[in-house]
Formats: C-alpha cells, sequence, structure tokens
C-alpha cells in the first residue's frame, strides 16, 4: 500500500469519525450541541482515533464496528482538553476560541463532564470489560497526572522521574489505550493487543516529549496557540530540567526567571534561549527519537500488514513534525 | 423486622460502603487521597448507596457483591457535588470546608473527574453491560441536567415542566439508576429491576422538591448550608414557581427581587415570606407527597421482603425530614 493511499484512506475513515462524533453530541438541548460542536470543528489531528483505527486494521479488515470506539477515545480527549482550559483559563486552542471564553467555565466544566459520559456509553456498548475497564482506568491514570501537574507546576528540583509520570499521564496512556482497545475490538488476543498498547505508549511518550518542544520553539500559528504556555503555567518540562542540571552558570538566573510567576515576553525568550544553549532541547528530541524506536521495535511483533508500515511512518513523522 | 434493627442493619451496610470507597480513592498522591478522604469524612445521608442495597435486599441475602456498586453510586455523587461547588463558588457543604475552598477549584475539578473515572471503574467490574450502561447514560444526563439549570438560571418564565427536567436529572435519575442496578447486581430480572427503577425515580423527584423547600426554611445547622442558596444562585424552584403564578397583587415585587443579582438577606428573607404566603410551600410540599405514594406502589410489585416494608418507612421520612 503506499504512502499517499494510506493517508487517503486514514483521512476518510477519519471524515467518518467526526461524523459519528457529531452525531453523538447532538442532543435537544442547543446550549451543549452548539459549544460540542465548535469544539469538535476546531480541528486537531485526531491521533487517538487515528491509532485507534490503524491499530484495528492490524486485524481486521472491516473497520465499521470501530467508530463508537474511536469517537469514545476522540472524546475523552476533547473532554480533558476542556477541564483544562478551564484551569488554565486559555481562551484560544487550536487558533480558536476555547469553550472557556465562548461560554464560560461553567458551561466548559459540564461539557467536558457531558463528553466523558457519551464517551463511556459509547465504550460501554462493546460489552467488552477488557476494553471498558482500559478506558476507564485510563481516564482516573489522565486525572492523577492532572492533579499531580498542579502539584508540581513551580517546583524546580524535581527529577526525570516525576516529568515521565506527568507525561504518562497526560499523553502516553489514552495513547497506549487507543492502540489496545482498537486492536481489541478487532479481535486481537489479549497478547497482541497489550504489544500494540506499548507501541501506543512509547510513542506517547515521544509524542509528548516533542510537545514539550515544540511549546518553546513552534511558530505560534502552527502551534495554534501562545509559545511558552508551560513555561507561564509553571510546567517544568523536559528541556528545561535538563537545562537546569546543565547550564553552569546560568543556572542561578535560570532558576530565579522559572520561578517569576507573571513572566513577561522578554523573560519567556531569554528562558528559552538558556535551554537552548544548554542542550536542553536537543538532549529531549534525542530521547524522543529513541522512545519512537522502542515504538517500533513493538510493532515488528504484530502481523505484517500494510497499516503496520505505516505506522512506522506516522511515528517518524510525529517525531519530526514541526506542530 | 423492626425498624430499628432493619435501621441497624442498614447504618453497618453503609458504614462497610464507607470502607470501600476509602480503599477505592487510597491513591500514592497524598493531595489526591487526602482530599477525597476529607469529601468522603464531611458526610452525607449516603442515600445512593442505601437504596442500592436495599433494593439488592429485595432480591438476595448476601449483598457482600455490592459493595463496589454501592461505593461507585456515592463517588458519582460526589463528584457531582465537587463539581457544583466550584461552578456556585461554595466554601461550605455539609457544615464542613469543600475541597473549593480548602484546595481551589484546579483540585477540586480534578478529583470530581478522577472520582467519576474510578466510579466507573468499580461499575464495569461488574461485566453487565446493562448496569455500565445504565450509569454512563445516567453521568450524561446529569450534566445535561446541569446545563439545563445554568441556561435557566434567573428565568422568570419558565414551567414547571423545565422544572421537572431539571430534577430529573438533578437528583431522580441517579436514585433511580441506584435502585435498578442494586437489583440487577443481585440478580433480578429486567421487569423488576425497571419496577425498583420506577420506584427510586418517583422517590428522588419527591427528595429534590423537598430538598428545594428546605432551601428556603430549614436550619442553616441542620441543612450544612446556608439557607436561601437557590435564590442567591438564580435557581428557580417549584416554590417559587408556584409564587410567581399565585401571589397576585405581590407579583411584580417578587420579580424584581428575584432579579436582583446580589440579594442581601432582607431580600431573601422578603421573598421566601412571598412565597410562603402564596402557598408555594405547601404546593410542594403536596407534590412531593403525591410522588412518594407513587414510589411506594412501585413498591408493591417487588418480592414481599421486610426490605420492602422498609423501603416505605424510608420513603414516609424523607417526605418529612427537616434535614
Amino acid at each position: 500500500m503506499k504512502q499517499t493511499k494510506a493517508w487517503k484512506r486514514l483521512s476518510e475513515d477519519l471524515t467518518m469519525v467526526e461524523d459519528y462524533i457529531e452525531g453523538s453530541i447532538c442532543t435537544l438541548e442547543p446550549l451543549v450541541t452548539n459549544s460540542s460542536l465548535q469544539l469538535l470543528q476546531a480541528g486537531g489531528k485526531r491521533i487517538r482515533p487515528a491509532f485507534a483505527l490503524l491499530s484495528a486494521r492490524l486485524f481486521t479488515d472491516d473497520i465499521s464496528g470501530l467508530m463508537p470506539l474511536a469517537a469514545a477515545l476522540e472524546m475523552i480527549h476533547m473532554a480533558s482538553l476542556t477541564h483544562d482550559d478551564i484551569i488554565d483559563n486559555s481562551m484560544v486552542r487550536r487558533g480558536k476560541a476555547t469553550i472557556n471564553a465562548m461560554q464560560g467555565s461553567s458551561v466548559a466544566l459540564h461539557i467536558g463532564d457531558f463528553l466523558t459520559g457519551q464517551a463511556m456509553q459509547l465504550v460501554d456498548s462493546y460489552e467488552d470489560v477488557r476494553i471498558s475497564l482500559a478506558i476507564s482506568s485510563t481516564i482516573e491514570e489522565m486525572c492523577l497526572g492532572e492533579l499531580y501537574q498542579l502539584k508540581q507546576a513551580h517546583n524546580l528540583d524535581q527529577g526525570f522521574k516525576e516529568y515521565l509520570y506527568r507525561i504518562q499521564r497526560k499523553t502516553a496512556l489514552l495513547m497506549a489505550v487507543s492502540c489496545q482497545t482498537g486492536g481489541l475490538a478487532a479481535g486481537a488476543g489479549d497478547v497482541q493487543a497489550n504489544t500494540v498498547r506499548r507501541f501506543g505508549y512509547c510513542l506517547g511518550i515521544a509524542f509528548q516529549i516533542i510537545d514539550d518542544v515544540l511549546d518553546m520553539v513552534a511558530d505560534k500559528k502552527m502551534l495554534g496557540k501562545p509559545v511558552g504556555g508551560d513555561l507561564k503555567e509553571g510546567n517544568i518540562t523536559l528541556p528545561v530540567l535538563y537545562a537546569l542540571a546543565n547550564c553552569n552558570e546560568n543556572e542561578e538566573k535560570l532558576r530565579a526567571m522559572l520561578l517569576e510567576r507573571d513572566k513577561n515576553p522578554e523573560v519567556i525568550k531569554e528562558i528559552i534561549s538558556i535551554v537552548k544553549k544548554s542542550g536542553g532541547l536537543d538532549y529531549a528530541l534525542n530521547l524522543a527519537s529513541r522512545y519512537t524506536e522502542k515504538a517500533k521495535n513493538h510493532l515488528i511483533c504484530l502481523p505484517d500488514k500494510p497499516e503496520r508500515e505505516f505506522l512506522m511512518q506516522i511515528s517518524d513523522w510525529m517525531v519530526k513534525r514541526s506542530y
């Protein structure tokens, strides 16, 4: 299967997922329908449904039964973003105004809860406790990660272990469970589903490390949100942790700037410059590449279908992306 | 079974439920464990687990398998209160400081999500799609109700239908599903589970109407939160709707006071006085009694166990309660 053909098929599948989500969020209450639609139409890479569908295609040619699951995974992600936007008081995401900005935090809070409830119903419809439990436990772990991130905000004395714990819960577990449940819903056995889960996990770690790098170097327009958001919120990411340990004479200055509560654009720029000079960004990119290689190694044990090759290509693309 | 014996057994069962919740919310993260424990220990009537357990006892003598479900139902309720407290910016509930007050709204938001995720895992462990789907769809409906309440706040031109829609979602559906899933987990057939569900639904409607009356007349200390909370938040409840339609010459004055955004204690007192004079409280109490009778009529079709009589007594107590 040529790459362009594979992309085309995935893109068609994802359009079906979006249609399915649109159907699921349609309620009699216009406030709910419109806010949820606005969130859906703001876009996004649809990575979680994409990985669920591609994982499924390793085990079946007919993915029509995958739509509720793929939709649910994206809705869980949408719910988590909506609640994040309340906490960070974010007004813009993916270049568009957030529900928080347009409808206020109360509506945003309930829309997040509504999406989770809807998603769990779609998941339960598989009548497969392995799928339901994998997803409900992931939702719980994601919340624990968010709470841990709140607790560790502005803490400059945390280690790589704490960073890893956070990004596991922030990103890797939902990507892992997307691959695993995509496999299970397509008839994979537990062993194969666990292998594809491990692929998703490693790629999820790589993906979040790249995201944290992009928060420092991406083009604001491409990123869809302001650069330096993590620094402003006191979210200490891998490049910063590396810089703190390796920037030598700049350490005191870096610490002082990181601890400033309302960092102006000049301070943000200066922090990023010190992190760059320390080699923090290169270190993070290198670690992301290593996780991507690990992810690809798991793929080798899975059925030799065209989608396996495509997942390899997507993995490589994900570490090289600029948004 | 004498009433005192029945109360004693229920009280012992509920202590087991509380222990089970305590075990479920214990995590490696002290912030999560402590906040959740604080919420649990603030108390509450544990009505949802109580109804699940009593419904289960109509169909089985061994309720040891009911603990995960009973715990989950209370955790869903706790999650919903935690999110409500963020929206209302409530600092006190059940006479104790809220998570919102002590840890801030960000922690409260994630603790609510965490409790829902944990609850869904407990529910999924039954491997019974009827139970999982009944509960996940209730979570969704509860959110729709909250959103509807936000939309209808300060709207004096809504009807009884809108009020009923809100209290169904705010209270009745979770009580209905507590009874239904309690029955299902205890081996009841679908027909019987639906009958006990209808009992829970009618009693839930009665319970919320009484709650709305108590918000106007209860003793602050007994209620555990300030009186007149609904009036302050612009939540138009049944006694007020009745008063608006029946207070004759006071209507314009009542409307004007209800529309005031920051009502001082004198205004609250005056509104309550007009509502009382209009007969709004009596009307609401009467409707609650009628729903309680309807609830009890459903019980008659269920197995003639001592718990059936006890559920009758509790129903009567619930409409007569003062907190």
